[in-house]
């Protein structure tokens, strides 16, 4: 079985390699030419929390893959607003039977790949493994895990059953879940508070999770996304999504969100239009209000345009 | 006539001395000590447009007016959520004639006066002129006004009349208003957008008249005020003040909003609570919506408590 990471930056080579250990037929395929040189001439350093592997692993820089045969199974990685443009880098590697796999943040994913292969040829996943890149070819990789892992929609359980086991025998603690809209739903509650709510105040978790007024702000966003997730038929109770929030503001503590880190420490833009811009816009098709999700999204794009994020 | 300035930091002191100046018995009142010191000491100082001048007025801590006589005209001069402290202080010197005068930034002030004295003699005001304390006793006055004056009930024209004299003697430019509420409410279409989005993405206002998203952002706000600004049957033009807004951004250019300077420079706590937070409150009394004045709010409280703000 061929499998392909589309989009091995940090948590993508962080997987990919745990794969490729564990016996696995894995390629790597990334746009940036600097990582891929790396990881062709030292192959691919991983710190996996504190434990350094290095693996001899097949990489393509995403334009160079012209000679490079269909894989059975391509798992997605990229920052959600290239995840089209990868579709269209690897549309030539997808065969008829191919299974397409996305773990990344965000909503609407599945809509984007749909076009690409059948529904049943597509699962999605949320992990909480986290990863980021300390030079071109070198990874630190964190968590325990899971990746929650499942169908979107019937008839697609026996790919979900393949893929979780490719997961379990790569020791990356896959979690097979019949609903997996609710897993996502309750991870876009995390980066739609936690992680805009950091970076608009430039706050680490610990810092949000004691800040007046943090409650208020927090049961304003999940209010309006527990109306929108409704239409995914997922059920989020308020206070208690509120309750998780602080508990996982307490466990990652001293940690920046992700986005801040994309956007005030790297300069980069985030991914907000597949996360409260996601939110808004589903509402803003179904009729319901979304103002704060809204309004999130216009200041993170104000704040990126600010600092001239690339 | 006997008139204090309640509240005699940089504006109060500003307008204060250009009243003293041209002849009037004006006493200061304030709560910082060595501002007081340094009056009583070397009089006040003021550059007002690059011009300097020195009055020497008198001038009292608020703690100190026991054996001081009343006034026949109190104007408030203090940071909205200091005002009700400053009545408190001064309300032995109110006799049953004196008018109270406020030309503070934000809502409400007239419901916290009219405690103390009668409607009729209630003035609101608004104003474009600003200032800033250089140091205890130093004041620099800007601007060329104008200092829009009116009742907020009918019966209070002949008040009205008196403070314009007063003002237009003081050549500190009065337009004298039959609806001020007209003008409360532009005034506070300013501080809701201008003064609460350049601290939240720590931008002036040229930065943020530039940045994506920015109508987006305004106009969310504004349409929620326009629709809390009915009640007092005041109609505001969404896309007009739109407009209005990014004249006003153009003049002001290179500088930070005062919320900005209050919170980011000073680290003080905010008039939040009387300019978005008030919309909301208002909106919550009248079963309106007004979702992004509320979470604006909770923002700004929250950026407050993580900046450890006094």
């Amino acid at each position: 079985m061929r499998i392909a990471i589309a989009g091995s930056g940090a948590l993508g080579s962080g997987f990919g390699a745990n794969m490729f250990k564990n016996g696995y037929d894995v390629t790597l395929i990334d746009g940036w030419q600097e990582h891929v040189n790396a990881i062709k001439r030292h192959g691919l350093n991983v710190e996996m929390n504190d434990v350094p592997f290095q693996v001899e692993i097949p990489v393509h820089h995403y334009d160079q893959l012209k000679d490079v045969k269909p894989f059975d199974v391509i798992f997605f990685f990229t920052k959600s607003m290239y995840l089209e443009e990868m579709l269209e880098k690897v549309k030539h590697l997808i065969h008829d039977q191919t299974v397409l796999v996305s773990t990344m943040n965000g909503l609407n994913h599945e809509r984007v790949m749909s076009n690409y292969v059948d529904d049943t040829r597509i699962l999605r996943g949320v992990t909480t493994w986290t990863a980021s890149i300390k030079a071109p070819g070198e990874t630190v990789f964190l968590g325990q895990g899971p990746v929650e892992i499942g169908a979107i929609v019937d008839g697609a359980e026996t790919h979900a059953k393949a893929i979780e086991t490719i997961l379990q025998r790569s020791n990356l603690n896959p979690l097979l879940q019949t609903n997996i809209h609710a897993s996502i739903w309750k991870k876009i509650c995390i980066n739609a508070t936690v992680n805009t709510l950091g970076t608009l105040l430039d706050a680490n978790l610990m810092t949000l999770k004691k800040a007046n007024h943090m409650d208020d702000l927090l049961e304003q966003i999940i209010h309006e996304i527990s109306d929108v997730a409704e239409i995914d038929n997922v059920s989020l109770d308020v206070p208690e999504m509120v309750a998780y929030l602080h508990d996982v503001m307490e466990k990652v503590g001293p940690h920046y969100p992700s986005m801040h880190q994309d956007l005030v420490v790297k300069n980069r833009l985030t991914e907000i239009d597949y996360i409260n811009g996601e939110v808004a816009n589903i509402a803003r098709r179904h009729g319901i209000p979304a103002p704060c999700n809204t309004f999130i999204t216009h200041l993170i794009h104000a704040k990126e345009s600010i600092m001239d994020a690339k």
